[in-house]
């Protein structure tokens, strides 16, 4: 008989308790891990807090390190999510010598070269699949399956908040503020969700994406960001007529020696992939020098599918430990990389604006663009009796000379409104 | 300093020259592969013949069998295609106790359970992520990352051929033949495009699949297959007016104790994922308990992608033999399933007719309907003079009672003709 591995399960939220369900599948799971998987400790913040049977209360302990410490756990489960206790508990993990699965995206993203190098000095696993798009496989995949091709970009729909609020609006015409109060009606927003809004859980998404992608070390904070706040019925209209769909995008691209991290709306043609993607649906699209584009899409949210991410891992660990191979998954250190400064990246840029509404008025906003060696590659223009509304896209420029046309259109007298600049992400 | 291992490579054809280019990337690869990786010998059918310098002379060998056995092989990877002579060379090569790497989408359809056990008894790795769907990771993430998911359907667009055809006569019109003609003159069919027209492919590669998914040894004989020959503009057209699209599909299912396993033309809502998914692109949809559908979207053809597939599992394997643990990719033993007869098969219809248009006639249709308990959930008439167009689509029904409706209406004198009949695949 194959002895037990006793796992340390550490958080209990929704998370955690879909991973304790599906381990009680114990006869499916021990065929998958080469043997039997027990849950030993499991670790709450409030032992007093009823918690309706969700596990036996005799599993149950506050303390992290007691439990992380103890010589009869084999894996750290870490399911509490943020940064501590989280990270000290995955801390002692990995210096005691033992594998961790976790599906935290804020610590992975801040922290996840130095983890992943503690993990590599202790000869142990630190797997974290779970920690970006919930049950869709992407970390391994891009790191393993992909790892004959070389990869140039990941373009994601990372953030399922802000897809779902972008679709309704382009579909159903309604506003920003009535759609991010259906998507939380629906629970794909939660109370406060400034971090899905201002791009922030997609930036720390694209970061661990990024480094598993390039074999860097990426932090949330390397990642240039902007939200969707901005965008409105009147973008996404034009943006249609014009071909466009509008969608927050993460994007991460290598660029001669340097990377690109980007989180932003962007106009994307219709055509592309990443445009069908709707509601509460993630996505990532993987260019390569060998593949054509590979994209993978599913629910990037939720607790049983994080769950399920999570078990994926855990029976990668157990049968490595069976095996005695931890850390098999770590191969070439990653590098530092240099980032590209934003100013530096090039693309096509659409720009909205109010201008008066008379003669010699477009010849003065043409002549900005280009002075500033902005070409325009497409244009709209609806007169409104005193006003015009003008929408411009731009072919690929250096963001820096854009910025400088916006500063310029900003102080021209006939330009009434600088209504919205959005970046335009054109490549399929 | 790290031995190189060294690998004996089966096949120059398009996909061997691409494995050989990629490897010769040493540094990349060795990074990867946790040290150097060699092509020691490659095996080719004609040593006479001139390949303009894709590879060195004197690598060449015109014998598997001694380079498969030879000493200083480490790792056999085969990439000639067909069952023989590449089984008898993946069979010596595992008994010899040396790991392989595949692309032969007909043997391990046809012999995949029995090779797997084969490697499993030696204890070595046999990997073969670009026999289905080329460079799209779909192997590897189905029986591991999704290890912790209970998986209930996987459905594909698993050839690139019949899908362009479907869609070019879609999207312009073309009817079949010019179609195909164009998807020749492309590259997406081959000079003869028997294989991917009749759903051989498709049902090769629905078995590969299929087996990963839920663990068991599907054979290709296994698979019930139909080929998209008798789709029409017409049917096409009439899907369309319902809200469908026709697409290839290959599809299997767990239901109950049973696995379905069917390659046919379905009609498709035409929001459902793979709806999508167009021209030459192929793409799988996975279904669980415990996730939402998760789609995996890509090339499925192509000697580079293919090949980057193929380097990807070298990786694997080269670095599960630096690290002592062969075999390492198995655990549970698969199960021999039992299939679920095509006639048991529950699944909505598509029938469409051509009847006398007169006074009684729809009457004597919708009766046999009845009698034979298939209910109708759509019907689209359209009067062309003296005979009417008749679509219907009937709710889910046992394929036998479908059956026994088709044969009743083919002998009614009112039906002038039964002009075709396609299954709906309703699930999203």
């Amino acid at each position: 008989v194959t002895r037990a591995l006793s796992i340390g399960l550490l958080g209990l939220g929704t998370v955690g308790r879909h991973v304790y369900r599906l381990l009680g599948d114990g006869e499916t799971i021990a065929g998958r891990a080469g043997g039997p998987l027990e849950i030993r400790r499991i670790v709450v913040a409030d032992l007093g807090k009823d918690r309706g049977g969700a596990a036996p209360r005799h599993l149950l302990s506050d303390d992290p390190h007691a439990v992380v410490q103890a010589p009869d756990i084999d894996i750290v489960v870490e399911v509490m999510g943020g940064l501590d206790p989280a990270g000290r508990a995955i801390r002692d993990a990995l210096a005691a010598g033992k594998p961790v699965v976790t599906a935290n995206k804020q610590l992975m993203a801040s922290s996840g070269g130095e983890l992943l190098a503690l993990a590599e000095r202790s000869g142990v696993d630190l797997c974290f699949e779970g920690s970006v798009g919930a049950g869709i496989p992407l970390i391994k995949p891009i790191r393993e399956s992909l790892a004959g091709a070389r990869l140039r970009a990941v373009t994601g729909i990372l953030n399922g908040t802000t897809n779902f609020i972008l679709t309704r609006m382009a579909v159903e015409g309604r506003t920003y503020a009535d759609a991010l109060a259906e998507a939380q009606r629906l629970g794909f927003a939660e109370a406060d969700p400034t971090e899905d809004l201002d791009g922030r859980d997609s930036a720390a998404k694209l970061a661990i994406l990024a480094s598993a992608a390039f074999n860097v070390n990426l932090r949330v904070g390397d990642v240039f960001r902007e939200g969707i706040e901005r965008i409105t019925l009147k973008d996404l209209a034009y943006a249609r007529e014009l071909g466009f769909a509008i969608k927050l995008l993460a994007i991460a691209r290598t660029v001669g020696e340097e990377v690109e991290a980007r989180v932003h709306p962007a106009l994307l043609p219709l055509d592309h992939p990443l445009a069908q993607v709707a509601d509460e649906f993630n996505a990532v699209h993987v260019e390569s020098e060998d593949l054509g584009p590979v994209v993978f899409t599913g629910r990037g949210a939720g607790g049983a599918p994080t769950a399920a991410a999570v078990v994926g891992d855990i029976i990668d660990v157990a049968r490595n430990l069976r095996l005695g191979v931890g850390g098999r998954s770590r191969a070439a250190a990653p590098r530092a990389p240099r980032i590209r400064p934003m100013e530096e990246v090039v693309l096509p840029y659409y720009i909205s604006l109010q201008l008066t509404d008379r003669p010699g008025v477009f010849a003065r906003v043409a002549t900005v663009f280009g002075e500033e060696a902005v070409s325009i590659a497409s244009i709209v223009q609806k007169s409104r009796g005193e006003v015009a509304d003008a929408v411009f896209v731009t072919h690929d420029a250096a963001e820096r000379g854009v910025r400088r046309v916006l500063e310029r259109l900003r102080s021209l007298d006939v330009v009434k409104a600088l209504v919205n600049s959005v970046r335009v992400e054109a490549t399929v």
